[in-house]
């Protein structure tokens, strides 16, 4: 009952919550709770085991931070997967989410809007696809979007920049100055998380003049701004290049170094 | 017709070739080939123009290795998008694939394998799920999959594991020793060109401990197994991990470093 008035007022206030709730196994209709105030997350209730309380809390937290809701599967004491093979009592817990979901801005209906869009519907984000040109930014060829607007990326920015913030990412792969040095403008003004831009280095330094003539030039702007857009896998396809743009959004958001697990040390889940 | 003689036996040996086509623009039905004996790619055939054969050769190598078929388009000189928005004429080049695609392996029907699965799909893999567990290696559990076998690790490596080359991908889930160690051991029998495994470094350090007990423990074998699995993203969702995972096997394929290109030097494709 305490839970559910903390609960309706952090919903009146739009602060980020996720519910966790053991719907099969031991305690089933016991809570949790993860709230995400500013960039503190704090944790309440319980699930009746503090090892399950421990793994879940973590779980809860990534989901919320997603903007998800789903159904995650423990051993009695938060075991990802149960150690024995058979006959082992699992608990089901069901995560939901009370958040917007991380939005996507990807500028330029190029060949590599579609792979981006399929990897970051999967990661949960809401996906738009903005282009200047009608005949190449169809919802036809980007069926994936959930939203693909005609429209150059200033009045995009005036209209819905303020949307915006630290869970989100604007992604620019159209490779044209007259489109890119706009957007790049436009995401700076705001709070948005990750600011990507494709190109070659060629491109990129080019495009660094440009910015400098319009203004951006200070090293906290530059900062913000990736480019050449993505962690550097070698990949060659648009697919591949999909996975290392939404690996670097995930890398810089959790502040991680991005080397194989392999070779760092520590908890994995720091 | 010195191309379709060569295309022909290359087929006929089933040797890994790409053809790329223009299918619209200037030359249309201009062909270049890209072939893959061993390790070595040669290109054969040209769609026109020197700059556009460079960069449509390495997009073409890319599908190849993907194992995909699909349209680019490309500017006259092969620019990755024109660069004036409108009425810049483009070439449109089909790039056809004659070669298996990639197979990724995944073991255990866990929360995690679902997520990688998708990533898998969108990245071209034939994704394989493969749990002894009855009850949750299901079809309707992994829809993605284009396989869910209910098989122990050992007699699915007999049967299938020399069809598992430097392309293929396998990813060991189930965080129980029963499972994990015997197909670690089928893995690195095979030439594989990935081995993941996931677990906490605790799980990793005991998982050591039982390989070297049935005799894993040469440093070859041992810097095959990527483990803990994937780059350190930070990430906490099963989506987060899937993408850690790929974006390894990705850098480990072609090996790149996998930090972010704004903070490396040089060409991005070398």
């Amino acid at each position: 009952m305490l839970l559910y008035e903390r609960f309706r007022d952090l919903v009146r206030t739009e602060t980020p919550v996720a519910l966790a709730t053991v719907i099969d196994g031991p305690n089933v209709g016991a809570k949790l709770m993860v709230v995400r105030e500013g960039t503190t997350e704090t944790v309440e209730g319980s699930l009746g085991n503090p090892d399950l309380d421990r793994v879940a809390a973590r779980d809860v937290a990534g989901e919320l931070e997603a903007g998800r809701t789903g159904v995650r599967h423990y051993g009695p004491e938060g075991q990802a997967t149960p150690e024995d093979l058979v006959d082992t009592p699992t608990v089901s817990v069901f995560i939901e989410t009370f958040a917007p979901p991380p939005q996507m801005w990807i500028f330029g209906a190029v060949d590599f809007t579609a792979a981006l869009g399929r990897v970051a519907k999967v990661l949960g984000y809401r996906v738009t696809v903005c282009d200047a040109r009608e005949i190449f930014a169809t919802k036809r060829r980007f069926p994936m979007a959930d939203e693909v607007i005609v429209s150059w990326p200033a009045p995009m920015f005036e209209r819905r920049g303020h949307t915006l913030g630290p869970r989100d990412a604007v992604c620019i792969l159209t490779h044209d100055p007259k489109f890119d040095v706009p957007a790049i403008q436009g995401a700076l003004a705001t709070t948005v998380g990750y600011i990507g831009v494709m190109g070659s280095r060629k491109t990129h330094n080019k495009r660094l003049e440009r910015l400098a003539e319009v203004g951006v030039s200070g090293a906290r702007d530059l900062e913000r701004i990736m480019s050449p857009i993505g962690l550097d896998l070698g990949g060659r396809t648009p697919e591949e290049t999909a996975v290392a743009i939404c690996a670097e959004i995930i890398a810089r958001r959790t502040g991680h170094g991005a080397t194989s697990l392999k070779n760092t040390s520590g908890s994995i889940h720091s």
